[in-house]
């Protein structure tokens, strides 16, 4: 079958082996697949990323990162056939999602960081039959290929220890400031202010909700705060207590994951900011603790979903209470994924690009 | 009267003006006043701690750290004289605490941070009627003289979101440390792991109450989590929840507050730690973010303490639920203060060091 693999730094479009489905694993054909910004920095960072995972103590199951591997993990998938010994609770043809991860005898491979099985950029996959999920009738395939993303943000959102008294601000709006935004307007949060220097991701933020959007290149979305009765200092703050009144709590979910973004945020945020750190700086980073000290910022750094959170997210696509239409940006094949991975370099061409292997 | 006034960076011990208490106001003697870390640290880098300070919003009502200042912010007083117009709730020689502030018609005065009012490191201060509270009878006035730095603890802990499952790691049994180890203690929380290098600090860990405490130079305190059930990595956390047993919840206490301790912390503590930044690290400091997002890491930065947790730290030490006698390893008098900030450079040479004026 055909496979974008990453090998020496680069995605060649070529034939792999055929997949056979063991006990509890079903084959499944690729129907759409998205491309995810930690795809784009593991094309050229791979061992860099390996090695902060196992320093973080994720395992791998002995990844290699000088291997090939094929990428994608945002994927929507139809099922071929069943492994052996399955009792085909769904029937060939069915559309399903699932979390990018599968059992094999030899320990829980993730999809599209294996070296062993491959992720959404090829025509078929294994998929683990205890973890699929079926795509609710009526729900368009793309759509569903969105689920994995915006379950980041339902999880970032889990973390944030929202109140009725919260006022969140979202920096960046790329898929994981979007994913955001849509988890805190669809559990009722707000108001929900959004930043972004592209005009394109600011008005997908308007269109999943967000209550004000800035440029932050015209103005500091932190000149805000106050108007949303969140006083910035902790002397104005406990004047507020003091004289009986209450104030909003502020909630700053960092989506840039850029070196300087931290320090740039305790610094300028409001006393008593829990900041979710929700975008993945890979570089070392340099913060100014006793400045957090003084303001007791609060720095939550969050990862991943769990089961329950994606399938959570599906139904909440499904039933559309969030709407992710006109997310999705482009569209290639196989062929096309090279140069879209360098589309997307570029912040303002593109929200998300899908790889369908049928294109 | 005598006090020791900072001057270009030196202690020097000296006649300065007289206090005269106004309208809610009280004028006290100086009994007794702890040399605290932020002092040793003021004494050379004051230019430095006000910068930070200003850049995290804290008010400082115009402090000037090139004029002269008078330390000590951890006393225990008795009250001379009231101001005009005065209900003089309190009489005159009743022993009082207070936090370090003195409320002035122009402004908060932080004591021991103030060009205008002298800290405890002088024969007498200025304190507000409002704020001080009476030390209950027979609590020595040494003890009542570490409500200040005991409160530090509280106000941590009360940070920490402790429950029944939390296992508590202090890191660094100065003055800071002990304080989080007995109040952590009081309120019933544990296990408690503590580690210094300090065989004396390590001393008063066990004193205070710690479970386990440990010499880093032989053991890393991170080999004992899983003793206390809590697993490492994310990977034997989740283990653990699908086989339907609970685990532990690692909190961190970080009582250094030294460059590279944080990011010491985010590599070695178990996945989901909240690690409680108690030590003030006044330098810039360098995280791996990455690492801290895969192992969903909680950096909660706090400071200081509410008037409530002063309060509640006064009635902890004076009914006994903090024993903090033999904390006071050394008693100088004014003319020993400049003395007593050398010694107290050693973290092997002393605890806490009190100043008396009278002696």
């Amino acid at each position: 079958m055909r496979a974008v693999v990453r090998r020496d730094r680069q995605l060649i479009c070529e034939e792999i082996g055929e997949l056979e489905p063991a006990e509890g694993q079903v084959l499944v054909r690729t129907l759409a697949c998205g491309i995810c910004g930690s795809d784009l920095h593991a094309l050229h960072h791979m061992e860099r990323l390996v090695d902060l995972g196992r320093r973080g103590g994720s395992p791998d199951n002995g990844f290699d990162p000088a291997a090939d591997t094929v990428f994608g993990h945002e994927f929507c998938a139809e099922i071929l056939d069943h492994g052996p010994r399955s009792a085909k609770a769904m029937k060939a043809g069915t559309r399903v999602v699932s979390v990018p991860i599968t059992l094999t005898t030899g320990g829980m491979e993730a999809l599209g960081f294996s070296n062993r099985l491959p992720g959404g950029f090829a025509e078929r996959m294994l998929l683990s039959e205890a973890l699929i999920l079926e795509v609710p009738n009526g729900l368009p395939t793309e759509m569903a290929a969105l689920t994995e993303p915006f379950a980041v943000g339902l999880h970032a959102v889990a973390k944030a220890r929202m109140d009725a008294s919260s006022v969140a601000l979202v920096v960046g709006c790329g898929p994981v400031g979007l994913a955001v935004i849509a988890a805190l307007k669809v559990a009722g949060h707000g108001p929900v202010i959004a930043c972004d220097y592209s005009p394109r991701r600011r008005a997908a933020a308007e269109r999943l909700g967000a209550d004000v959007v800035i440029d932050p290149a015209n103005e500091s979305p932190h000149d805000r705060w106050e108007g949303f009765g969140v006083p910035k200092s902790r002397a104005a703050q406990q004047m507020t207590r003091m004289m009986g009144a209450t104030f909003g709590r502020p909630v700053v979910f960092e989506c840039v994951g850029a070196p300087g973004v931290l320090q740039e945020l305790i610094e300028a945020a409001p006393a008593g900011s829990q900041i979710i750190v929700a975008g993945v700086c890979m570089e070392a980073d340099r913060i100014e603790p006793s400045i957090a000290v003084t303001k007791e910022i609060e720095l939550t750094f969050v990862f991943g979903y769990t089961p329950e959170e994606f399938a959570a997210t599906l139904h909440n696509v499904a039933e559309g209470r969030i709407d992710v239409s006109g997310l999705v940006t482009g569209r290639v094949g196989l062929e096309g994924v090279a140069a879209a991975f360098t589309a997307l370099s570029d912040p303002e061409a593109h929200v998300k690009i899908l790889v369908a292997p049928e294109l």
